[in-house]
């Protein structure tokens, strides 16, 4: 298969946190947040592989930042590298006040996922062909972060 | 207040096709659709007025395809004009397959929203600066849209 | 196929605004009134076409009142004309405040359906004969509004 | 308080049956219907009161039928008597397939409400005028059933 | 079909309350309470019966407290007899609050649901066999309640 | 503080994956049962610290099975340590089948809490006793988890 550009399947998606998102100070939940994450990770790993993705894990969710009922929420995905049958996407989600125009860094985390065939069975992907410096930083980075978690397993 | 660029405040929002969204042969639902738009266009003119906004108006809202369970739905909303405390949106949406990578128009979509200040009252807002061929061609028709309207309410 | 009167297809449909429902100030979203209406209008058309209808165009919503928290909201769909394979359905809104009984209207609309057959396709439907003045009136104007909608096209 | 008529605050509410409303053979499931009826008989206990009222109990809910994905569910709800500070709410269910036109009762249940006043304490509200035979009927057995109520649970 | 012992089929659903499961005054709606609890008596009587089940009956729901945003509710089902096809369940549910640790009882019910066959149709499921002394007491009672029940609809 | 053992606040919280939580293939979506887990975690935590507790971090949320439309999940939250405002939560899902009664671990992931005072500052919460030989190893890995997160981040 062709290598594809990261930024070809690269997804913005949106969001406003609603009075259900939070807990009762007002707080945006931080399950909600890795749920949102999580589709945008998906269609970004789907785009990338044009199969149905599956999570295969979720690594490294640090929350820097609250975010508060009525804050647009912006989550950026773009996959980092792949690996055979498996992707590293990287999404990390920004949270803006409209009154105060005030704009955080809520989190950043790796989502790994697995491209499906028609039977349900993990198949094969593109690889990721980084053009940019930053992509390039992330795609040797990812070798690394694969490494690291298969000995913590051990 | 000074003009903005429509590019300043315009919104990008990703969301998938779920089955409680679509009706009982699996297209999505005309209302649901509607409702990812308002908040798309609610977040872009907040982003323009830097105040909360309430819609107005909903107008030729007009669905060319469907979408189904599954298909990634992208919605774009882009200020055209602003008129002292109103301003006119602009929505379009497409649907977009998994496996097939078939790319299709839903629909186009005029919403206008009001700026509100602390009280709730109707407050002004920032001019627009369009600055594309484009922009500039939605800002005029913008103006007739609006007289338009106002022809057929009489 | 027979005419039928509006009134065998009429539909009375009663939500509560809940805090997910409306934006920070505490007011009920546009885009999930517009919701709201698009089930009442399909239920509706599909009452009238006793087939399976989708959304084809929504027109002229127009928010005349804003609705809060706890606010009952009474939602009436009624179809004015069918145009061989297509209905217009008009909506219209009121909320109630528990407390202060005040009632008031919210906003009224024009939802076009188009009925479906069981491969998906377009198909036609029963025309819509009125009966009270007021039926008769709407049906009349269903043409000019149909007409006018086609102008604005071009 | 003056004696109001039952019809002054029934409430019809028309919802559609969503694929997450059903259990994995597609049939409705028994708790979101209740929930729906609770909605409808706690706004026309609060239509009738004119007071923010609570659920106290829920009796006598036999499923005759289901309900499947699509179906347009009818609930209806009638205020039959108030006990100074409680209201006895009748709620009956029926589900219309669009296709097949059939018809089917899908339960009948009693609910109490309580009526609150602003610091949330229990308030009485306006006695029922029945009119209609059927109304005096339902009137009448409220008495029956809350007599009945009390004695088993001695 | 063996007889099988209650504590086998017990289940536990934890829930807290959101800003949409609650009233203007900042109550958990009694049907949101129902909706949760005949998803646990659902779990149960499936656990049971090893089959899909629907719910039959719901009876004698009495709210004996209130509970409010961000209070956890523990919601406890357990199978107290089983009739050839029906099953009667037994659920509890209490109320906590984080700061104070107050536990509640807000309410008891007893749901009755039949089990189904791979075609929907009604069928059987094993016997209960009760082993402590409040399993034995409340399955000599659920035979009362459903002689009462028979008894009431006369 | 007084130490306090982990069966104190053990949580278990049950759920059925309807439709709208899976993917087109019919399978859970791994960010949807994450939420699950962190309300999950949140109860737990908040139950030992007894104050509003929010996520700080998510870790090593590997997807080993995947769950179906239909199927029973248990989520199963204990603490496994306190570190002066911080609490790490160990979190373990199975799902189970109705009719095959087939019970499969689906994840086991590590949450971070940290507990809020009334002005929503980071405050001190109760050290953790751990009693079986379990909960002794997991309040020993703890510390090995929180020293190789810190050398991950360097």
């Amino acid at each position: 298969m062709k290598a594809k550009s990261p930024s070809l399947s690269e997804i913005l998606k949106t969001e406003v946190v609603c009075p259900n998102d939070t807990n009762p100070m007002g707080l945006l939940l931080g399950g909600k947040l890795v749920q949102w994450m999580d589709i945008a990770a998906a269609i970004c790993a789907q785009s990338h592989a044009e199969k149905i993705c599956v999570t295969a894990s979720i690594d490294n969710v640090n929350f820097k930042n609250s975010a508060r009922v009525g804050d647009v929420i912006t989550i950026k995905a773009r996959i980092t590298r792949a690996f055979n049958t498996s992707m590293e996407i990287f999404v990390e989600t920004h949270s803006k006040n409209v009154l105060s125009r005030e704009n955080h860094l809520i989190n950043e985390a790796y989502f790994t996922f697995v491209a499906l065939d028609d039977h349900g069975h993990v198949t094969s992907v593109a690889p990721v062909q980084p053009r940019t410096k930053k992509e390039k930083e992330q795609y040797n980075h990812a070798l690394k972060r694969k490494k690291n978690k298969t000995a913590i397993k051990k």
